[in-house]
This record gives C-alpha cells, structure tokens and sequence, in this order.
C-alpha cells in the first residue's frame, strides 16, 4: 500500500510505518522520533516508483506538482534526482549528503558498512575550482572514502569521475653534475651545438630533440632543469644567462612557465621523464620508466599544470581524461603542491 | 663544388652557376638576372647539407654563426627552418611565401606545374584569430590551393593540419508543424511532462533523454529550437516565455548560448541531428544520417561553436581534433556564418 507523506520545509515526513516499509528494508530516508524523514530527492523518487504519495497543505501533489516545487526549493534539485534515480537503479542505497551523496559499497548499507564513495554532483556548466576540489579531497580522505564527481550534462546524460592524489615516481636519475657547454637561447627555444652534448642530454635523459647531425633544440622547460642543474650555461647575444634571466625572458614567451616548470621539475626530481604533450594537448606526456632510448615504449601519464587558484571548465576536463583514456593513459592534474589523477569510474 | 654565397639583408646572393645547380635541378631560391637568390631558410638547408658556403663582410659564417644571425633578422626563423628542412626531406619542392610556403605536389615543381598546399607556419604557443583563419582560405581558396597548418610544439615536433570549409547536410527533417505540448524552463533545463509529446520529440528528432516514463528532459538549445519552431510552449513559473525571453534566460546560464544555438540551428536546418558533445568536450555530437532512433549508429561530426572573433589556442584545437580522430569523427567549427573542418593531414 502507498505511503501518504507531508511536504514540510525541504522535507517530507511520512508516517510510522514508513520506517519498517522504507527504511529498515530499502533505507530510504532517516528516522526521527517516530516518523520518518525523508529528502525532496528521495521522495521525488519514491513518488515515481510509487511507494509514497505526497500531499501539501491539504492537497495531494501529483509528479509534477511535486517536481516543480522541489525545483524551486532546493538548488541543484534536477541534478540530483538525475543522480539519485540512476544509482539507486544501479543498486546502490545512497544517503543525501552535503553537495551531494554518501553511497554504500554493493552489499553493503546505512548500519552495517561505512559508506564508500562520497558523490559530489555537479552541472557539466558549472566551474569547479581546484581549491574547492582540493577542500572535497580532504573531507572525504580523511574519512577514508573516495571522491567521485558525478557530472550531468546539458542532456541529462551522467559521467563519474573518480579523483584521487598521487605520488608518481619513476627510476630516472640525472647523471651529469657539472657544466657541458654553452647553449644559444634564440627566439623562443633552445640550441646546443655541440655534438656530444646533444648526444649525451638526448640519450640520457630524452631531453630535447636532435634537430641535425650534432644539433639539439632544447625546450624552456628543459633547458631551465638543464641551467638549474647546473649542466648547461645559457646565452643569449653572447650574455649568459642565470635562472632569474632565463625565468624571467622564458615567462615573457609563455605566460604559465613557472607553473609548468615547478611541476616539470617535479617529475624530474621524482625520476619521471616529461616530454612536450602538445599533441594531445596538455603540458607534458610523461614516461615513467626510462632506462634508454632505445627501450623507451609509450608514455604512462598525460601531465597538465595548473595554478592553485586554477577553475576547471568541466567540458574541457572531460575533454582531457577522455582523449588520455583514448590513448591508455592516466590524466593527472599538478599544481605545483601535488598530483591528482582524475578518471571516469564506471560505479 | 659547393658554391658561394653573400648574404646581404635578408637574403643570400649566390654566384651564376648556382642557377644551373641548384634552381634548374632542385627549384631552390629564385633567378634574379644572372645571379640566385636565395632565402634564410633556403640557405641554412643549403649549408646544412654541404651545397653552399655562405659570407658575410668578407668572412664565412659557420652553421651556429649563420643561424643566429638568420634567427635575429627573421621572425619564425627556427619554426621556418624546421617546417622547410622536413618537407624538403619528405620529397617536396617548396618556395618561400609570406608567411610560409608554397609546396608543390609530388612529382611537380615551380615552372611545371602550380603549387598546391599553402603551408602556414606557426609555433605551438602563437593564438590563432579565426578571422585570421578565414583571411587564409580566402586567399588560399581563391588560388585553388589547399591550406595547411604547420604548428611546431616547444620541442619542435611538427604537425600538419589542413583546414577547409564544409557545407554539413544530413536528410532529417522536422515533421512537426504545430504546437504540441507546454514544457517548463526549470533551473538549466527543460521538462517535457506529456507522454505523447515526449514520445514523439524523442523518436522522430532524438530530442531530449527521457528521464522517466513519459517525461522527457531537454536542453536549453533543444527547447529553444522547438520553441522557436512553434512546436513546443515553455513556461516558467506559470509565465510563457517568447523566443526572446527564453533566450535572454538561457543565455544568462550560458554565457555562449547564442552562438551554440545559431550553430545548432543551423545544424538542424541542414538535415543533421545535433546531440550534445560534452563526452567529448566539445558542443556537439552530430549525426549525419537519421532515418529513426534504433536505426542510430555513431555519430559522424564533433562540432564546436566559435564566435567570429574566436582566438584558437593550438594546445586546445591539437587536443579537439586528436580527440575527434580517436572516435573516427570529424573536427568541425562553426561560427554562425559557415563551418571549417580541421584534421590532422600526413604530407
């Protein structure tokens, strides 16, 4: 039989035998006192799959009465019935959180297990900043649960990702630790000159690309590692140049160098090879080992650095993990503080 | 013999017999009287493979002293040497333009037969304007010439991309020549709460995703497009919205909406079948042929609107095409006034 709740503020409260007939068996809902309570989200649902009626100072609202008023009251509402209604369908019993859900492992429920995933629901239109995400992270790892975005998109079609931090490490090691030779800074790259220096940076370390016989182009990124390291002097108009100078004239060139350089040292410093990811547009591919060139496979990491006030346009996010997934590698996000892989997660 | 060169300004003059050798059997530089000139690029290659020697006040220049001089006078110069040097290794006769080259087809050279790519160099980090773009194949199409791009990444990879305009028609047609039903703008989308209606927009259109039995949810360009066609009324809060209305409301949600739904508009008068784009991270997914939903294979375009004053960032438009290509599907933009195909082309 239909369960007759009461639409009261943001919730709606049914009556007693609601928690034996909801909540004790299908965990819809919280207990209070005797009745139990129960959110727009999941009453809307309940109302669809017809367990519960509704009614409103007096009067029974049908689906849509119902819909409307939820809409209005409560932000984000289609969103999150779009994401209740499909994890519910998957299975899952879920409870309305914050900005989003705690869902329970498959076997798992409310009183038994601790949830497993917090799910952060969100529109395909809305910004996310790294701050913000980063603030989630923290919440959710310190409850040890993991964080999935879901994403609705304009069409109501659903994407989850899940995010997670990482300490990627690798087994490459600068062997050069005194000065080779003096490169040229021309307009906006590179070039040693010298024979086996190029030899020597581009077989070691992958660094560079030959550009003749005897002839390296070196990028900023690499050729300021490269300065710092104390590996290679830098001119330019026979003056050379130190990490400030080289800095400074690399960031009139490309506006985000210093973040790109913090993270490319990063890697580097972490034994990871970066390579330009221009290709599948993002800042650096990178290999994780490298033992030699000849042995080199393909790239493990798609690598993009980001200020730590950086916003995510979530189109261009699905963008990147979608074109890194296509070539089977992970996307990974650097901020200069740490990394984040963010993939889709098929709940 | 390796011949002998001046550089003067910005170009090598070099002794009569380099007419014979090097114009008449292998089209570099151009005959001015009795003597060859020759360009930078032209000439760094020339050096490179051992043909010329070139002097400046008297004294020969070695590679890195010639180089560095060509890299100050000539902006590009690196980006120039590295496009010239793999398109003349690949087998191709080319001559210098205004901000290129000019390559001629396989087994055609200047005097024989006309040029047909007009190679536009650039590096990885320079913006593209659109209209800039546009100025190109004007210039380009007009000649009856193909337009390729030649960006240069920050390690000096090169990739080619032809760009041309594309008149996309499918055979769709819009059957619905009346209102059907009245729908609700609820916060960023629409609500169809009539069985029928949700139905037939559904099946004969592949409007909207069902969200439940019988409503169907649409988004902001789906609704307006239907509204605009006389074939849906939107409401919001009991208030019926007119095209501007509805517009000026969506557009407030999305800041680019007016030129998404100009292109979609388009898209749909043309025959095609536009479904939103953002697994992809761009606005559309486009289906060419639409015959009825189970029919539906994949889809065949990604389209992406742009407003006339678009800037491209090749880091992003590298990341869309690559994308496009992996799902076997063409880059399209569009800005309202025509549409530009963009992929990745091998010379």
């Amino acid at each position: 039989m239909t369960l007759s709740g009461k639409l009261t503020g943001n919730i709606v409260i049914i009556e007693k035998r609601a928690i034996e007939e909801l909540y004790n068996t299908s965990f819809y809902g919280r207990p209070r006192g005797d009745m139990l309570e129960v959110s727009l989200t999941e009453s809307a649902y309940l109302m669809y799959i017809g367990k519960i009626t509704v009614e409103f100072e007096g009067k029974e609202l049908d689906f849509k009465q119902f819909f409307l008023k939820a809409s209005h009251a409560l932000k984000n509402f289609e969103l999150l019935y779009i994401v209740y209604k499909d994890l519910r369908e998957r299975g899952y019993y879920i409870q309305p959180a914050v900005t989003g859900f705690r869902v329970y492992p498959r076997g798992g429920h409310p009183g038994k297990t601790p949830a497993e995933f917090f799910v952060f629901v969100t529109s395909e239109r809305s910004p996310l900043l790294l701050s913000e995400l980063k603030t989630h992270l923290d919440t959710v790892e310190n409850l040890k649960k993991r964080l999935v975005l879901a994403i609705v998109d304009e069409e109501s079609d659903l994407t989850y990702y899940e995010v997670k931090r990482i300490v990627p490490s690798g087994s490459w090691k600068l062997k050069q630790d005194k000065q080779l030779s003096t490169a040229s800074l021309l307009e906006d790259r590179v070039m040693v000159w010298d024979d086996e220096t190029s030899a020597v940076l581009h077989k070691e370390g992958f660094f560079g690309k030959p550009m003749d016989q005897g002839h390296l182009q070196l990028s900023l990124v690499e050729s300021c590692y490269l300065l710092n390291r104390g590996v290679l002097e830098i001119q330019r108009n026979r003056e050379t140049l130190n990490f400030d100078e080289f800095s400074g004239i690399a960031c009139n060139i490309e506006s985000d160098f210093m973040i790109k350089y913090t993270v490319y040292e990063k890697l580097r410093d972490s034994g990871l090879v970066p390579k330009t990811g221009f290709k599948f547009g993002t800042h650096f591919r990178v290999y994780g080992d490298f033992e030699s060139l000849a042995s080199m496979s393909h790239s493990d990491y798609l690598v993009h650095a980001v200020e730590q006030e950086h916003v995510f346009s979530l189109q261009q996010l699905s963008r990147a993990v979608r074109l890194a997934n296509s070539v089977r590698k992970e996307m990974i996000y650097g901020d200069g503080t740490g990394f984040f892989v963010i993939g889709r997660v098929r709940l």
